[in-house]
């Protein structure tokens, strides 16, 4: 195990969360608040950090199986440095919370402990929201974009982060693709902002919210989320929930004016039929609560597409909408975003391998004998792809059950809070329904209760095996 | 297609549905009821099936394609057969009611829309325990065992209606199979039958209950199911709802003497080994709500066994029981029994698959180009059973996914009902938790609720292929 090497790695992720603290920083100046707390954690951040990095490693080849553990750990050590600031501000007392709410940040969940989250100072809700912009395109591919770090193996650190089944190269070598992608994230994370605030919008309110959508996070600095913004501010919000949980090579494409290969991706394509059947069934079930179809259309649309991208910022309190609408959301919920966004959940392109292996199989007992490959946008998926996006789902069942009844030990939630709370925090969308609503917060859960949730932030966001390995035998049996 | 073979067959099950209707006509005789439904209706089914079996098929050819088209045709007439004598005797009113009653006992699910099941004749509730017997073994079993049917290809009628990813070939021919397992399954119904009776249990319940246990269905005789029964049979039951849930392969090596390989199925170990341990938990659950700690066991383990094994008695109301007890039910509920047995759900032997799939895959990452095949009772399991497998359970997932939400188009269950009725009927058990608890029945549905939850039935008891099949265009493209 090169494990210089994954100290190496760990050491600048710790110096780049101390870097990101410092925007905090400036905020709190700019409010008048005290600047202790950020500057005290990114000083052992940065302590940290160095330590670990002033020796360069000799090595710089990476295993498979190392960078997947390097991920999980970078990860797990991000987030212990990122909880700081809410333990040293006082903002949350627990560190079981601050650690959850950091977790909660930084895989872009959304899920909160705070019960009054306008009371938190300006710096904090600040970092906060950071954390999700840190969290949803990836640390690691960060540091591989602006850090001269290693030799080869770097596409392995970027898949083992990335989230969706197989990562396409769109660039010869990792360091400009991360590059690439970068760029277009801060694009659209500006755009954002420059519009959010052309509407009348704060423009702390504007930095933070457009933090939130880009890393499709959910974090929000007001207690009722997005509900007292304008129609117009959640209108550019829904539009950019959907933007950022598109896969980026769309972007990409377009940038390279390759029109034909950005329209042809099937699972956007899929993705915006299932947007649009979403939001007509829900609007049409919430079509009496509301004051006109354009509302209900408008509400509807905020909320699939909060839900659907793993945002999880709300309008409305959607958990008293109809039986119905409810369990769409659900279904949502599960399902997520594209591969190659910043989007949670099991992923459309899976979905798709999976209706269509389905549909394979039926053939086969038409045909039988007959070879029919699985295909995606046109080319043939390999079998080691649609094997894996199987086993995946194996994973999250297994997971999602297990976590249900492990939450269940020390709490006694009822079904629906329960089953909800496991996939809002294992599809990284935030809240769910119950009592983990999007009025509720996760403060009910027992401290056991939240380390599971924790667990499962991590493990969605990761999408399983690197964590899992963390916690295999035969992964640390071979130094 | 050949029709001619497809329509012999049907024919021949309706003769059987018939000569299955001469029992509960003999009940109706000793207890001076009407026999005028019962008699009727195997009139209508022999007059249909003898008009269909007159003219003996030429060619006695059967594709895959065409067995399972025929499995799921055949579960079709024979459930519109066995709904006529609750239709004709009035005990059921509404026909997709009684279509209700009748699929849910022929795939031995045993979930009831019947309130008080007292007021039934003896006669029509005998019937309806009679279906679940039919029904647990497999009608398409039952004819390739007694009836000289067909030339060859009769094992693929028997692997399109029985559980699990594979059948055994436990004996050279279809025949001999489907023989000696109707032979061990008669010797454990007369068996359970006399122990019941002996502990002082009234014949017909004794009898009624057996063939509800055999059949894995769960239709009791009296409104508290079997709660009202004496501990010693509340035992018996228990142990047979067990026993008939396992793997038959074990009875057929214990006959044979085959000691060893009778005690080294894994499936029938971990099966034993989860029933413990859930029985374990789910007492300590209850543990305040008994009187002793015996009886707590003794409770727990009643309906632990009458869940995995998906039967669906009950002797206490465990909607009731605390929220952990109440999943792992629900967890059970998913999971199931043994391939091979009476018993429905997802099956053991698939989810140890799915764990050693994981596994396997995680250990790809240490060892990357290291071949290790899935092994299942020491034998490399193929790569086209593991990936059925898998495809399975995204089969599972979809169908499960899409009956929440068809159900909640015209109904508004809360999402336990909703996600328990669901649970209940694709796993063939019966009751689920919520509105459709022990103590609640499916009659709260709507028509159109209920005929996605017949689908549920049908497709869990079959295994969701050849009902697939049934509705996909391309099966019925090239006669």
């Amino acid at each position: 195990m090169n494990f210089s090497l994954i100290f190496y790695i760990i050491g600048w992720s710790l110096n780049a969360d101390a870097a990101f603290m410092l925007p905090p920083v400036l905020v709190s100046l700019i409010y008048g608040e005290s600047i202790r707390a950020l500057l005290l954690s990114a000083l052992i951040c940065l302590i940290c950090g160095i330590t670990l990095t002033c020796r360069r490693p000799a090595n710089r080849y990476f295993t498979l199986k190392e960078s997947y553990l390097t991920a999980a750990l970078t990860w797990i050590i991000l987030s212990l440095g990122g909880m700081l600031p809410f333990l040293l501000s006082g903002s949350i007392t627990s560190p079981v919370n601050a650690l959850f709410e950091s977790v909660s940040g930084f895989t872009t969940t959304g899920a909160s402990i705070l019960a009054d989250v306008e009371a938190v100072p300006h710096g904090i809700l600040f970092w906060r929201s950071m954390t999700h912009w840190i969290g949803g395109m990836g640390v690691l591919v960060f540091l591989i974009a602006i850090i001269p770090l290693f030799g080869g193996s770097k596409m392995n650190l970027m898949k083992a982060e990335s989230p969706g089944p197989s990562v396409t190269r769109i660039l010869p070598t990792a360091k400009e693709s991360a590059g690439v992608l970068y760029r277009i994230y801060i694009f659209m994370t500006l755009l954002q902002t420059v519009l959010l605030a052309a509407g009348g919008m704060p423009l702390f309110d504007a930095l933070t919210i457009t933090l939130g959508t880009a890393g499709t996070g959910g974090f929000g600095v007001l207690n009722d989320s997005c509900a007292s913004y304008s129609i117009y501010a959640q209108i550019v919000i829904t539009v950019f929930m959907i933007l950022f949980s598109i896969n980026f090579n769309t972007y990409f494409y377009l940038i390279r004016r390759k029109w034909k290969d950005a329209f042809s991706i099937e699972e956007v394509r899929w993705y915006l039929i299932l947007i649009a059947a979403a939001t007509g069934i829900i609007a049409f079930g919430i079509r009496e609560r509301c004051a006109s179809a354009g509302q209900a259309v408008q509400q509807a649309a905020f909320q699939v597409a909060s839900i659907i991208s793993s945002t999880g910022f709300s309008t409305a309190d959607f958990a008293t909408w109809p039986v119905l609408a409810c369990e769409i959301l659900i279904f949502l919920m599960l399902v997520g975003a594209c591969s190659g966004s910043t989007g949670g959940g099991f992923k459309i392109c899976r979905l798709l391998v999976l209706v269509k292996t389905l549909r394979r199989e039926l053939l086969q007992y038409v045909y039988p004998g007959s070879i029919r490959p699985v295909r995606m946008d046109g080319k043939k998926a390999s079998d080691t792809v649609v094997h894996s996006i199987h086993v995946f789902l194996g994973a999250y069942v297994m997971i999602f059950t297990a976590s249900v009844l492990l939450i269940s030990i020390c709490d006694s939630p009822d079904f629906l809070t329960g089953f909800t709370a496991v996939a809002a925090t294992l599809s990284n969308i935030g809240p769910g329904l119950g009592e983990v609503g999007p009025t509720g917060n996760f403060s009910g859960f027992s401290a056991f209760s939240r380390i599971v949730l924790i667990f499962d932030m991590l493990a969605g966001r990761l999408e399983f095996f690197p964590l899992l390995l963390l916690f295999s035998p035969a992964a640390w049996r071979r130094f």
